[in-house]
């Protein structure tokens, strides 16, 4: 990420802080090479050795307090305005400035809903305890969930610029799928086949290696997050491929299906249309709601009870998902009220959001009808990023 | 890593259960690949996107809770015994699993101490109160760190013979060193041309890139963590090089000190020679003292007293730590009792364990004399893995 887009997050830190009225958040890590905290991919850069604060205020001053081993590397950074060493223990330092500053309320890198926003380990909250013994301030930390919700959820202009651009390329590699998916390729040749053109354009992979790109040919095909097997593609089935890119710190990800036509087949076979027709309108009727002010969990009943009342299970996992410096990114998602999913589901949708919409279903005899597409929350609506996938892509082997 | 290494590591989890009177060890995740707790690389191998324990027990039972969409990878790892998959939570499984095997201690991946056991995030911790309230096993919970201590530090035969392997391929990587290092090369220069090396040879830095290796040419050079600069070489003056390679899995960690020579001289002057003689016989001192059962604060005391009654500054870092899977791996170290090294100091030293040794003084006008050397504990002493360096490396210009 380039130093531009860190100082550009530090100031949208800084008024949402203000928005939010906290004064202060503290992001507290160690060795952070090993036990990464997320957030310092949105307003640290570097990793840290020893223990480190990384500290913004709502009043807007920055400061980082790390061992001296490293300061230098701070310094040179530029993102804070001050930088303290420490050799021995960042305890007094870290106190002293809290007294300076005084802060009512300083939130921490803790939740339960959110793998982003819970950087802090339950040892490191124990150490940051005994630090602050005595202090007072031990008793004024909260979660910094909806700070780092909405710093993460919130994309700048640059960032929706980026991750445009991530989407055109990633549409540009399922074209070259198109040209390769026939008869009795397998499953992990397709996948060898995208992640080959994938890195001789220079890009990474959007996610782990073992399932990017997944690819299911049905029918009977794997679950979804299922790395691809040796299946071969049948004639007469449907395929189905998950998959994006890294590009320029920012993800995508897609999911496009095709339909290999059987001999004498001009066109799929009835129960295959309709299977993908539900799948695309209901995109388009979750489209059509989504807006800032709604929350995600009546954006997935949508999809949800549209498949059902067609007649299709329902799907067994959340309609969509942010997406961001991670795949799966952001605090707020389109999931339904299962416990696993926490408070995300409930939480208001916000302007310049990105989400996924990935509804599936299963076609009996022929395999899945799944599509992913990326939308982005307008001030009254959405608009969709990738060119939304509206017929079957047809492979003619005749 | 190997699935071999894996089996091994897992079965020897079960005997060090059964040596700490530990019932169960569960490790409790989600998303690991962006929140990553470290003791999956030892016992897992897979990430999993949904919460997930990884449990193993005492009594040689292993049991997987993973979300139903990932049980199918989880199922064809062939790690653990059992695999459950969940849809809606994990907690009904993990709580029927629990009252099933009634642990009176289980263990979870916590600790003040060391980033390797505290892969448990704060929010994590606090979802399994949840999951667990009102069954009695929250009351039952200890931090893993003796275990994940001496699972990461007892190295099996297997492991030890590749870490040999590393040190091996990297000395013959800083003999590159010695044949680039010359006046008017910059330390970036130096370390561009030890990076293309590691990658032709197939291998991945040991630390990050920025400063992997780490060059420094005296006098006056930046402090150990540091990236290497545009300053150049002189006559005259020390160069050191702080660089290890990751090699099937697991790092290396090595230092080397060269001086070159000046105009005119045949070997280094005084101050540099009889510099370089201390960081070396200190070595030596520690690795006649090293064996099982010693603490590291002794060890560290022992060339850090040396160099002081030798009138040299004390280093500002401890004198050495644990390799293996990451570079800084292990729990007890070989450090000061400085608060920032929480009880590391002071736990017995256990045969198998791999620790550098790294003192470092500096040398007034010329630079810094530093060396690194890898040891591994024998049941009565010690052994050097790497080579020691026993002389400066001249550089001779003439």
């Amino acid at each position: 990420m380039s130093k531009q887009i860190f100082k550009e997050k530090i100031a949208q830190t800084v008024d949402i802080l203000k928005e939010k009225d906290i004064d202060m958040w503290l992001t507290f890590v160690r060795e952070s090479s090993i036990n990464h905290d997320a957030a310092m991919d949105m307003v640290v850069g570097n990793n840290s050795t020893w223990e480190a604060a990384f500290i913004i205020n709502k009043d807007g001053d920055t400061t980082a307090i790390v061992g001296d081993m490293e300061e230098e590397n701070f310094v040179k950074a530029g993102l804070y305005k001050n930088i303290t060493g420490y050799l021995k223990s960042i305890r007094e330092p870290l106190q002293e400035y809290l007294k300076k500053k005084n802060p009512e309320k300083i939130a921490i890198n803790f939740s339960k809903t959110s793998v982003l926003a819970d950087g802090l380990t339950h040892g490191m909250f124990l150490k940051l305890l005994d630090h602050l013994k005595g202090t007072g301030f031990e008793n004024k930390l909260t979660g910094a969930e909806e700070i780092i919700s909405a710093l993460r959820g919130r994309k700048s202009v640059t960032e929706l610029s980026i991750m445009k651009e991530a989407v055109d390329e990633t549409l540009k590699i399922f074209d070259e799928a198109t040209n390769f998916i026939k008869p009795g390729v397998s499953e992990i040749e397709v996948a060898e086949h995208i992640k080959k053109i994938t890195f001789d354009k220079g890009f990474e992979l959007g996610w782990e290696e073992t399932h990017c790109p997944a690819v299911f040919a049905g029918p009977n095909p794997s679950g979804p997050h299922m790395g691809p097997s040796d299946k071969k593609i049948q004639k007469g089935t449907l395929v189905n491929m998950d998959f994006g890119i890294m590009y320029k710190g920012y993800c995508s990800d897609l999911q496009r299906t095709w339909y290999v036509l059987n001999d004498g087949e001009e066109k799929p076979p009835e129960p295959v249309q309709k299977g993908f027709e539900i799948i695309r309108d209901s995109i388009q009727k979750v489209a059509k709601a989504l807006k800032p002010g709604v929350k995600g969990v009546d954006m997935d009943a949508i999809a949800r009870n549209y498949i059902i009342e067609n007649g299709y299970p329902e799907y067994a996992h959340g309609l969509g998902h942010q997406v961001g410096k991670t795949v799966h990114d952001g605090v707020a998602g389109l999931f339904p009220s299962w416990e696993r999913y926490g408070n995300a589901p409930f939480m208001e949708l916000e302007e310049n959001q990105v989400f996924t919409i990935e509804p599936r279903l299963p076609v009996e005899g022929y395999g899945v009808s799944t599509l992913e597409e990326e939308v982005y929350l307008t001030k009254e609506g959405c608009e969709f990023i990738s060119t939304p996938q509206l017929g079957l892509i047809l492979i003619n082997t005749k």
